[in-house]
């Protein structure tokens, strides 16, 4: 019996579009989604846990994972490595499970390079005054940085033509039932189907 | 305020694989979904209700209607002609309803070349046995008939590639629940969340 490959999901969105409130409920609710955690030569910080909020690597290994092509994007940032494992994202999907990609803008953008049949969902805030709130709400930023935080925000807005799907986070039930949506619908492609079909008897192919 | 445009969904599939099945309870749920109820030149018959199974309208009248351009498609059939008149369609997603077309092949075709961004569905059955297990199982056809039937649904399956989504109908409730996830994945695509995004101030265009 053939099954479906899983589909890789990626996902962007400035900072304070609640990213993070929508992918862990979907994920607790859909056993079958896996989440890809980046590594980086970064230091561990108090609140890191090493393999959940990254996979902590020194420098030589990130270098000998880019050399042997075992990153699907990586990029440097402030002097760290930061990467997206290959091996993780190919065994999960060819096990049928969805994985969830958390990416920058750029890091999206490389990844349907390489992955073509990715889904790109954009997270969008519902309005700019709403993200300045949100931003600005965090309490513990000094203007300049909600400043430096805005104009990100704004360039990475500039970028959502390139993405296959727009989640507007006005309502989180409302975004998760949205997410939800694309998976379901992703799956009966005809394009993603034919394997399947052509199982089934219902599509002929060589 | 913007309001989002209406999807045009048209959906095909052979006779026995449970369209109605499926467009019916989904429709209950969906007030804000509307049904396009094809013309026809021939007879009504004892179970046709006028403006619900057809709308029976004479020969003149549809050849004028043809000539004005009024119908998205049209075909004749046994010296009778079916077609799909175009205001309820361009009226309905003006005002926001999602309408649906439950259309042969063809009628489908030809509808993507008036309205490329439609929506294409096909539902298919489980498997050729199923097929005709369900062609079969009607009861009052002849085995000419049924042959025909079996033949005639193996030509559609043949045009299944031309379709966006195949929803293969094991389980209504799944099928529905598919149908349900199309529609609402289709609203968060980009290309169709432009006027609105632009509209919250998230993208700048002319």
């Amino acid at each position: 019996m053939v099954h479906q490959k899983g589909l890789v999901l990626v996902i962007s969105g400035p900072s304070g579009t609640g990213k993070g409130s929508i992918i862990k409920p979907y994920m607790k609710e859909n056993p079958l989604c896996r989440y890809s955690v980046s590594i980086t030569t970064r230091k561990p910080r108090s609140e890191d846990k090493n393999g959940i909020t990254y996979h902590f690597k020194a420098k030589e290994e990130v270098e000998e994972l880019i050399r042997d092509d075992g990153l699907l994007e990586w990029d440097s940032y402030c002097g760290n490595y930061y990467g997206t494992p290959s091996k993780f994202v190919y065994d999960s999907i060819a096990e049928g499970y969805d994985c969830i990609l958390e990416l920058t803008v750029p890091g999206a953008l490389n990844i349907r390079k390489k992955i073509p049949e990715c889904v790109m969902i954009f997270i969008a805030p519902p309005s700019i005054d709403e993200l300045q709130r949100r931003i600005v709400g965090r309490g513990t930023e000094d203007p300049h940085t909600i400043e430096k935080r805005m104009s990100k925000s704004m360039n990475e807005l500039e970028m959502i033509k390139h993405y296959d799907y727009v989640i507007v986070n006005r309502d989180v039930n409302v975004a998760i039932s949205e997410l939800s949506a694309i998976v379901q619908a992703e799956k009966v492609k005809y394009e993603r189907s034919r394997e399947v079909l052509n199982e089934l008897g219902l599509i002929q192919e060589e």
